[in-house]
Formats: C-alpha cells, sequence, structure tokens
C-alpha cells in the first residue's frame, strides 16, 4: 500500500468534445434537440451543447445526469430493492446527495478498462431517446 | 427543576474513531469498499473515511445517514403510517427536512444509558450491507 | 493528441490518513483542537477528523478549504488584483462559485510531480496556526 | 402598442460555438487553459469548454460571467457609485442576486444592432486574460 496509486486515465477535452460531436449527430438524425453534456471523473464539466429548440429548463438535468454517472460510477437510472425499482429509495438517495444522483435515465458512464473517467448526460426527450443519444455519444469514445 | 440538566455523556474523537475503525474492518471482510462517517449527538461530523474504490456519490449519503440518526434519536429508515410504509411521509419528511432526515436504511444511533449520543452512517452498497457495516461499528463502542 | 490522458495519480485513503495523522499530531502539539480534511483531486471527502474541542462551525470552513485548494489547484488564500490583496475579487470569486473558492487560509494543495492528487484543509484556529497544522500534514505526505 | 414585439434576434448553437471557438484559438495562442461558457439572451448555457489544465474550480465563475453579462445586458465588472468602484455595492448584488451577477471581469455580452442575444464567460486566468480571450470570442460573432 502507498500515499498514491498510479496509472489512472483522464478524460481530455478532445475525447469530450469527440463524444458530444457523435451525440449530437444522433440527436440530428432523430429530430430530437438536445441538450448535452459531458464531464470528467469529478463529475466537473468538460463540454456541453444545447441544440437548436432544445427547452433550456433541461439544461441543468444533462449537466446533473452526466454528473451523477461519473461521481456514482454507474449509469443514471431508478434504483432497486431486489429486483424491484425502489421509488423510496430512487427519491432518497437523489433528496439525501442533493441532487448530485438522479433516478432519471440518460447519464452514461464513460469506462476505460472498468475505470470510470466521466460521464455523458442527455435531456429534452424522453428518457429512451436521451439514453439512445448518450449510447452513441459513448459509442464514439476511443479509450486507446 | 433547573436550569440545566447534568452528567451527559459526550462521544469523543477515540470514540468516534474506534466505531469508524470496527466498520473499516468489517466492509473489508465484506470487500465492500464504503464511505464511513461518525458525528456526535448534535449531528456533527467527528470521523470519516472513504475507503479506496467507493464511490463519490455517496460520501452525502453517509454523512446523511449518520446525521439523521443522530438527531432523530433513531435509526435511518423508512417512516410508517401504522404498520405500512409510506412513502409520502418518508420523502415528505426527507424534503421538509431539507435533507436532516432519510427514508435509507444504514445509518445507526450510538446511545449510552437510553442517551443517544451520536450516529454511524454507512453507504456504498445496498442497505442491507450498509446497515451490516454500521453494526460492526456501533459494536465497537465502548460506552465504559 | 488523443481521448484520454494517461498515468495520473490518485491519493489513496492510506495517504489521506497519514496526512490526517500527522496534522493531528501537530494539532495537539500546539495545544489547538482542529477540524482537519483531506480531499482528492476532485474535491471529495477522503478522511476528516474533529479533534475534542475543536468547534462543530469549523467543519464546514475545513472541508471547503481541502475542497478549494484541491479544485484550484492552489492553496486557499485571498485572491489579487497584480500584487495587492483584492477583497471585491477575492469575496466575488466565493460568491460566484458557490463557496467552491474561499479566501481563507488553511487549505494546502496535495500534489505529485506538479499535478494536483487532493488537499487538506484545517480550521478551528487562527490562519496562521490553521495552515501550520496543515503544513505538518503535507510533509507527511509521501509521493513515491 | 401590442401584445408582443416582432423580429428580435436570437443566438444559434452555431454562434454559440463559432465564439468559443475563436476564444479557444486565443487561449491555445496566450498557453492560458481556460473555461469557456457562451449562454443565450436569457443567460442559459448553449456552449462550454474547460481546456486541458484549467482548474475546475473556475467552470462555475465562467458559467457566472457569462450568465451575468447576458441577463445584465452588461459586460461583467465592478460596480460604481458616482465614478468609483464600490465593493459594497458590487458585492451587494452579487450576493442580492445569489450569484446571478458578479463583479468580477471576463465576461462580455453578445449584441446586434444593441439588442443583447447572450453572453461569454471566461475564467481561469487573471481578469485581464480572461477578458482577452473573451473579446476574442466576440471578435468572431457575426451579426449578419
Amino acid at each position: 500500500m502507498a500515499h498514491i496509486s498510479l496509472n489512472h486515465p483522464k478524460l481530455t477535452l478532445e475525447g469530450a468534445e469527440a463524444v458530444l460531436a457523435a451525440a449530437k449527430v444522433q440527436a440530428v438524425r432523430m429530430s430530437k434537440p438536445m441538450n448535452i453534456a459531458v464531464v470528467d471523473d469529478g463529475g466537473f464539466l468538460l463540454a456541453f451543447a444545447r441544440m437548436d429548440g432544445a427547452k433550456p429548463a433541461s439544461i441543468e438535468i444533462a449537466i446533473n445526469k452526466a454528473h451523477a454517472a461519473a461521481i456514482r460510477r454507474q449509469n443514471t437510472g431508478p434504483a432497486r430493492s431486489g429486483e424491484e425499482v425502489s421509488v423510496l429509495l430512487s427519491l432518497g438517495l437523489a433528496i439525501g446527495s442533493r441532487a448530485h444522483q438522479t433516478p432519471i435515465r440518460g447519464g452514461l458512464m464513460l469506462e476505460v478498462n472498468g475505470e470510470c473517467v466521466g460521464g455523458i448526460g442527455v435531456s429534452a426527450g424522453t428518457e429512451d431517446e436521451d439514453t439512445e443519444v448518450a449510447r452513441a455519444g459513448v459509442a464514439a469514445f476511443v479509450k486507446g
């Protein structure tokens, strides 16, 4: 054991912008203007775009999803108690973390060899649409 | 009656660190890296550790659970209306207290002769795992 | 250029606890009970101790200083305009960042080869005392 | 008079990204990695980039400056009482607006024929450096 561990990867702005650009292409393809946020492993914003026509109310939700996925090391979505979705646990975590966790889908982790390096969050559509756009972003992420 | 009451016990940092250390040992035994917080009777943080690999999103939840157990003088968990868990009451209390109460299990009181002197909160696993680690902390608490 | 950069160091809990322990020793030596917080490079709490007698009001200040030093990549203290301390800039940054920056001394960066891996924040004494205790923590940090 | 007024210009994402790109070029030229935010006339984020090496603590400041310039219809900077900079007024406005105003320079309005359509905010350097990078962004803004 030691005071530091070594050889951790970090997401670059170039990486974040590639992820963002791919998500945007997918949103255009679906004709769904979206808010798209990409953050690093500390949940800090790296790149963001609000497409023309995407509602401003979703800006914070998109950033929130990216942030939550990154610092929870897990795609966003409802919390479960066993197999069942638990409303109590899902909202309890959102409230208790002062909104640093969210039960809403559309936030995906970016990882390299099992280590979280950031997240992408998408908002303005349905949860399925948001997730589909986020997935296109993740797919463009080159871990090499 | 008098203006003051006397002879109250207070949790020391040494006590808090012993509780924290025992909880950590249990978490290691379970191979579950955890966020572990110990607070005094006012809900104020005394000792904290985030084990390597425990997700940052659970820091606030662990502190939150310890705080809530201490100032609610009760282990954390869902609020009930009669025998039934009430989602409305549980989340209403969490929201209304601005997250000073939580329906999520894993926060336990530390008490001496029925008097609350603090709390321990654990987060990063399931509620059962969190509670098991918190219990190991409480078990190490010497009230003498 | 690439989507990720490699070979970054991370502070471990063992490192954080060594820093915390050394700071505590110094506070004992000075007979000044302190709140001491150690965070990682994202400003997330890793280890914390409030020594017996340290005022609870300084818990948040200690965590705040550690957080601010880490995410600002700079020891905490007043902002300057040229050589002069600027009250306007110092407080403007604290307000504008919603308290993620602080002009109060006593928060020091932990770094490895010029890369920030975290911070230590100390509070309960004067700014000089807080800084002296924080420095003892930094001195115990082994970067190897 | 009528219930609506017509023919207002709105900043597009394409416009915001052109402004952002030009600011980035200037920051690279100055070897100063920056946080750069572009918002619309309601102060809502349109585009953002944190350049590699720019400190996370300045993310909120950059967004804050862009937001404040846009909704205050004025470049950011200290408030004056007569000719004199007033610390009290500057910070009073920042606090009273809950940080929707800022006395820190580096936030510039984007306008078309005297009508505000948004703002750019830059942070991580000195106020002069931030302003210089923001100016390069404004210069790239094509109002036609």
